[in-house]
């Protein structure tokens, strides 16, 4: 074969070969004012993100617990590296590309908190745990069935590295986790039977309850959630099988979690952005205040009648929790978004009063739902100084944007 | 300044500097079997695709209709080619990156269906009209506004190229278009002073009916469109501007548009994949009987009492239109998916009998909704000889992902 020709071997971790150059026309934004952004674009008011993080960092030192926010919501190691600058053990991801991009990034601590059985992510989970451990880094991840962890050892067989694993167990989101007692011994048991990793603790996330609306009825599933916590270490504990780490919570119940006792981690990555469909919950007084900072900016593209039509649709920002709401400096133009498809918004002027934009006007959109939102975009772009009167000051890339595998 | 520390120049149409190369894991799966592709991955049965393909040119054929599908839904400019080769007239988009990615791709003709109202894209869609204009090719975009011509006009100055404009009517959708009648007049006479644009018909597009369930319904929606759009004629026949043509149509109603006497040009897309929200439509019995050819693989990676979970939520498969539903090849294997959250999928038993998938099982989602489930993938991996047997055949790249501006 002619040495020209060969083909290229696979020597680089799959994320990089997948990522291309800063586009000209996002480079060139940089140090413009925010009317120069194109519609519709993803972004991040930086003030408003910063202030977010200050809270969570001051609430997790406040109740002296760890904190390891979830990147699936931001997929960019930059954002995380802010994050551990700021207090932030690590990061969690779900995927096995996620972490990739994170470890590719200089995140040096992941925890795919999720379940992964493919030989094929399995040989690549074993490739991250060695090169995060040379870097004197760790990996983690989660399992929940004895077939998981057989695997997990198969790949990790022969490495110099280990792997911290943590048993999930379900304590009310019905998704992933085994029932809370003895299944979670006899998997924490199986865990430490193999040399090359180590019973790190319990997984312990509550999907669901993040979004109940009234703080009585988040209490409640935390409490449960708590019970099936305390009874499953318990029986961990009379195993002989000390439990290190309870980690879990979301944005939605972060207080909850912190002030059980029982629970040593903090998984809350939301707060950094919020979204239109957290700030629906009725807010625990203890909970820090954290402010919108991610934002779709729209142009008013058709003005009929009753109703304007804008440039971002469910391409833009995702619906699965609610449609966005429009972010109005003032009541004058206080406006519903409705779904317009896949690349419109039709507005209506809200029930409280107020007047349809101009064609050509530009909004501000708070997504319903922000991770997914972000895994829409190659990039978000960073203002300073306000979305009225700001100006961009940094790209940040969605490293790990589509990183399903 | 040191000419190798130059920045290039800003050359390359927009598109293009945002894309990398082929990853090398994809690259490698050419020529593999089924089981090779990771999940979750978005699949193409080339053998369904094609069918589908041939369905649709013979039903044109037979109407003595054009049909100018919507690349709006496969964002790709080679399958853009496919359709064309079959008796495709060119292809419909929404936005002007997709424009761009269409003629950076080879076709040479494209209707941006859509208002565009930035004096930005505006320069941008001039000159795409320039670049098709020189190749012997033509741009069409559509209007409702006539602030929208005088942008259209001022981008336009001076351009040797001419563009098509369609006016856009609101036949019922309730999104952008004019209401037909005087209004769409006045603006084909605004188009038409104007040397560098010509009024090339009417756009009249009606989205909410593509998915009312019952044919009856749907009938009852294009005859009230079909009124509007002879209606409008006759007042711009009457002031002597004649309508070249009509376009509208979509996978739900083709029929209807095609049997209308008043509309000359079929913009449907879905057709090629199929999603399951399509299939939940009761079909016209004059209408092609197209297939799922889009797939979602995904694997089962835990499995409890009373249900398994998949590695498949809704960063892989839009929602909007609904759950995905599982491909079943019997009915032992009936299975319903529920929203398990961006990352996983629900599965439980089916009323109608069936079992729960083992750990590690490959399984196969239908999307709900094609055109913004192919938007959250880079790749589509194409299968040639079934989804049981087949072999990976070409890996398509999804070149207009995430064009939304």
């Amino acid at each position: 074969m002619n040495p020209l020709t060969k083909p290229t071997p696979d020597a680089l971790p799959r994320k990089a070969s997948g990522k291309a150059p800063l586009p000209d026309h996002l480079r060139r934004l940089v140090g413009q004012v925010v009317d120069a952004i194109d519609t519709p674009s993803l972004v991040i008011d930086l003030d408003a993100m910063e202030r977010n993080l200050t809270r969570m960092a001051d609430f997790a030192k406040k109740h002296e617990i760890r904190w390891r926010p979830h990147a699936k919501m931001h997929k960019s190691p930059a954002l995380a590296k802010l994050q551990i600058a700021a207090g932030a053990i690590g990061v969690c991801v779900q995927k096995t590309s996620e972490a990739e991009a994170m470890v590719a990034g200089g995140v040096q601590n992941v925890y795919i908190s999720n379940e992964v059985i493919a030989q094929s992510k399995l040989a690549r989970v074993a490739a991250l745990a060695k090169v995060l451990s040379a870097q004197g880094g760790q990996l983690a991840i989660a399992v929940d069935s004895a077939e998981g962890v057989s695997r997990l050892a198969a790949a990790m067989a022969g490495s110099s590295a280990s792997i911290d694993v943590f048993v999930e167990i379900d304590v009310g989101q019905r998704r992933c986790g085994v029932i809370p007692g003895a299944a979670a011994v006899a998997l924490a048991k199986k865990i430490n039977s193999h040399s090359c990793m180590r019973f790190a603790g319990l997984q312990a996330y509550h999907g669901k309850a993040q979004h109940l609306r009234s703080a009585q009825e988040r209490r409640a599933a935390i409490a449960v959630a708590v019970e099936d916590v305390q009874y499953t270490r318990r029986l961990l504990e009379e195993a002989g099988i000390p439990v290190e780490l309870v980690t879990g919570a979301g944005t939605g119940t972060l207080v909850l979690e912190a002030a059980s006792g029982v629970y040593s981690e903090l998984q809350a990555g939301s707060f950094l952005f919020m979204d239109a469909d957290y700030a629906q919950n009725d807010r625990d007084p203890a909970a820090p205040k954290f402010e919108h900072a991610l934002f779709i900016k729209t142009q008013v593209i058709s003005v009929q009648a009753d109703h304007a039509v804008c440039d971002a649709g469910h391409k833009s920002h995702a619906i699965d929790s609610g449609m966005p709401t429009v972010h109005a400096p003032d009541a004058e133009h206080a406006l519903e978004y409705f779904n317009g498809g896949d690349e419109h918004g039709v507005l209506r002027v809200a029930p409280c009063g107020g007047r349809l934009p101009a064609l050509g006007q530009f909004l501000w959109l708070i997504p319903g739902h922000c991770d997914p939102t972000v895994n829409l975009h190659d990039f978000m772009i960073g203002v300073r100084g306000g979305l009225a009167r700001g100006q961009v000051e940094r790209i940040i890339r969605v490293e790990a944007r589509g990183a399903l595998t």
